[in-house]
């Protein structure tokens, strides 16, 4: 089989940087352009000297249609709002796109503009696109020409508590996130929520009853529940590089026991190559996801309050970002899902 | 004035430690002796470089009964269950107690035999003990001989919910408390969960439905209600080296605004000298109260799910510890209750 | 005494905040104006929240002159280049000036204009400045007008070599310095090279054999010495928010034992309030000298190369910036020299 | 061609971890025990749950004998002084031996001792050993049963300036290596030492002119100069989890360029696959490194001083231990040298 050819548009972010240290070990794809704004002309390897001897490739200009031509597949990481004005129908034709930025998540365009404040300019091609979260939508995933790459935040919270919700364990109302992200998660931007002595040792919760993230756990949690729901979430940043811990809180409908719950677990999960279940009395840490492709889940049942307490770990480059783009474009060419992805995390 | 004579018994954990940095500045108090089982007759500023040229104090032993005849009072920074076997009638009637354990934070016997899994051996004392935390007691703490310092996850999970209970505004069994502590909360103790590269770069929760702090808070708030009550306590590991932050969710009785909650927590706090209320959209980190006896507290209404998410952030080291068993000293010996604490948080 | 009057231009920076905090709780002064160019107008305790509830101050314009009629002493703490341009003799016959900054601590324009690459606007006045190094210079900085605070490297650098190179015990021309900071060391300035996921978990030097500092410890020590001298000096940028370790090497014209290089050390710095000298064997550690104005001192005699290896250790925003700064206050001023500066060191 | 059977022992070190961490993806080995003493019979994947879902297998009892008959070769990752113990002809004759401990580095016994203060009981096979440098070793590795792998801070100082001293470009009189590593160096034993409050923000010198790692750098320099020589070297601790950056000071013999020195460093290592030579103006630093098994070495000619800085960056657990056992491995087994060792170092 000939090689995917891979164009990455953002390739100079944390994220598209992991798709090319992902890519670089996989069998099966090849990277024709890193397209970067910013650093349009330079040695890839000098914005990030890791690849130095690994790549020779220079950035370049971020033509998506010219490269829609020359690629099989485009990995996008933008900010919002760029990806639904370059993502057209003709672009589509050409070959695939897998978007790692919010435009193509949200069904509900009003929902979009509302959370994003910025207007949609792909409205039409809202309905095709595939919400990539490959433990749930595999099958559709298979056949998409345009697929959105869930978040970090939200892959992490929909993984851990999207069984619960299928098997109407909890009360949909109930449900409290408290989450936990490394700080690549804000990217490589340069301001002053970014500068290490502002970031490290201190731990803040930001966007509080406003991020952007909700609408999307709150759509797919959705469609797991057959009904709409409201939630609350709260994002935090912690000191540390990478990794995010998603603390679910909910009230279950009845008194279950860990068993009952893990055979809820087990059913979705038992058998994903990527989901890992934690034995009774253990939980997830983001330390033993870290650089892996893994979702992490374990869980409490707290008789005292009645209230279920499941907690789930990824890493928020690979499986909530670029990881699970690879694995969403195994599944695009008909590929083994792990292929490239048997990555084991990285300790200490 | 005479100035008060302390003795400290576990001066060399972080607690005690951070009792004499702080009672350095204390214009009216002067340690007569630094108790600690493991290093005694080794200069203290051998096992704490930081006083080296401060203090040329040798590290004495665990003496209790003789120290009660010279100090005015003893502070006490000991595991659980060793407290409540030294502290006698004959010690209390040569000098007061503050006890920074939890030996004497919880009245009811078997509620603190049942988490903390060990026997309590001064029944008698635990009615006379005062829970110390300033804000609530005042009146109380001034009087007392024994004085129970409360616990730092504790102190701002209470502090940050206490006016909402108070006043009758939140469902009294929909409090969820998700807290995140720097490392130094779990002592200085040697173990593999306290390694470097164990606890850096990661992020996870420890004694999910079983924290020790959870009776406390519970009986502490259940006060604040008139009634019992039971909520649900989730401490985390942060790579850090001070501070908490204590998220708290609850459902709102009414439809309240953030203006509503302001006067609440003004009505209690807008005195309080060392609780500091966030401007509307303003949250509490933990960079803005490192090493000082600040609590700061801030919250968001979120009318989506009508829920409030409350935060606050302590230093666990001082608002959380010595500062306010040095704020209680000053009370329990009719001094401003601030002096010695006019600490400005040191920021980077 | 009437307080003295404080007015801080580049209020904002990590510097002009430790002056702020350090002020707070000094007995003898008052602070009038806080000076950011970047934040007139807002209130001082928005930029920087720790100050919350300590002061209602605003941010004032950067006004020199006026500043200079109102205040008893003005702080500097502005990129270099700056002070050259603002400190004019109107000004010094109004106030004095204590500037954190480089632009007055070099006598040679030409070795300034080098090393700095920018035009030096204030020649006239360089040849009155005097250097701020208390431990060297004490009778030269109470008299003096225009007072130049050293540089955070050179200041721990200078300390830990001077008495070996004024007893003529080391080669002058074997000095190598291996020199670490923390990162508030680079300024609050918002750059990629101060991102926290750029900065965190990695280590590197910087300015290898062309950093600033080079020059401001030739200069000092060849006073040390009696004739000009060249060395070695690197930088590195550590994953820490405070602290500076430098560590120097040096070919021992003799001899030595520990002992006569502890003679030499006593007596420059046996009756010193902020050097401390280490016992045999032991090391300054950064997290010692944490938040105060000590400068901690070891060494090693390495017989079997028969080098001196000079350890020392500052907390480079208090020693290194603000603290040594009011410790020239103090002196400027006729007060004891440690007014205001009994600060333990703050651990962990 | 059948896979190499590998056995561990010590397989629950940091560096037995990465040795796992590494085979998983080697597609010419398969690790058939792995041995650790304090564990057995413990799921390894409970001792790492990063191995969870990827390994089964359960730590063993460290029986060298009976696993030299099962295993083609065995990866020690003892404590210094057992695997001169351990390691017997009879071993030797049933497989090879890859010890990742200091005790067949040194040729000279004596020096050992001296050192490691304890007795060697494998004086015989110290002759047999090969130092697993595999840039200047390459063909004896290839034919050895017993290979002795350098240590972390010596595989980073030796390969920075092994060129320099080959060709004799610097006076090795005056050698100074100030090298700082990351605390998974320090190994996982639990020790206050490694605790993480007191090891994080702040920065120290260890085993000033005593570090063990001095030795083993002169010998092996000793070699490339063709006479015995003595330096100076100093470890730092830093608190991040993995890296050595060494930076090494040498006195040049003639006035060098930088394209001359450039010439030294292409010369040995312009076709190593594993070496990366910074270009002029640049240098190295951990992150470029972390997760990989590449040395990047980059340097500044100082005119002013006549001296050269010549600064290497390794991961302490990959090239400084597991990686370079795997390439020791490869060679030893006639495999592709870069064989399973296709790492990109993870950033950030």
């Amino acid at each position: 089989m000939e090689k995917i050819k891979v164009g990455i548009i953002g390739a100079t972010g944390y994220a598209g940087e992991e798709i090319v240290r992902l890519l670089h070990n996989h069998p099966q794809a090849e990277i024709v352009t890193l397209a970067s704004r910013s650093y349009v002309g330079q040695p890839y390897s000098n914005v990030y000297p890791n690849h130095k001897s690994l790549t020779d490739m220079l950035c370049a200009e971020e033509d998506m249609e010219a490269l829609s031509k020359e690629a099989d597949v485009i990995f996008l990481a933008l900010p919002h709002g760029l990806a639904s004005e370059k993502v057209t129908e003709e672009v589509l034709n050409n070959c695939k796109i897998i978007d790692l930025g919010a435009d193509f998540r949200l069904k509900d365009v009003n929902v979009y503009e509302k959370w994003y404040k910025v207007e949609h300019h792909g409205k039409k091609l809202l309905e095709e696109a595939v919400y990539g979260l490959c433990e749930w939508n595999r099958e559709d995933i298979k056949k998409c020409r345009l697929l959105a790459n869930p978040g970090c935040y939200t892959t992490c919270s929909i993984l851990s508590l999207s069984p619960l919700v299928a098997e109407g364990m909890i009360d949909i109302s109930s449900i409290i996130i408290d989450a936990k992200s490394g700080v690549s998660g804000a990217g490589r931007s340069v301001k002053l929520d970014n500068h290490f002595a502002e970031v490290n040792e201190s731990i803040k919760a930001y966007g509080v009853g406003s991020h952007r993230h909700t609408p999307e756990i709150e759509e797919q949690l959705g469609y797991r529940a057959g009904e709409e729901l409201t939630l609350t979430f709260t994002p935090h940043l912690v000191p540390m590089q990478r990794g995010i811990l998603a603390v679910c809180y909910a009230t279950l409908k009845e008194k279950y026991t860990w068993e009952d719950v893990n055979a809820a677990y087990q059913k979705y999960y038992g058998n994903e190559p990527f989901v890992r279940l934690m034995a009774q009395g253990a939980y997830p840490e983001t330390r033993w996801v870290k650089g892996s492709n893994f979702c992490d889940i374990g869980w409490k049942v707290d008789s005292r309050t009645n209230r279920i307490i499941v907690i789930g770990a990824i890493d928020n480059l690979v499986k909530g970002a670029a990881g699970q783009a690879v694995q969403n474009m195994n599944l695009m060419f008909g590929l083994p899902e792990n292929t490239g992805l048997d990555l084991i995390p990285m300790f200490p």
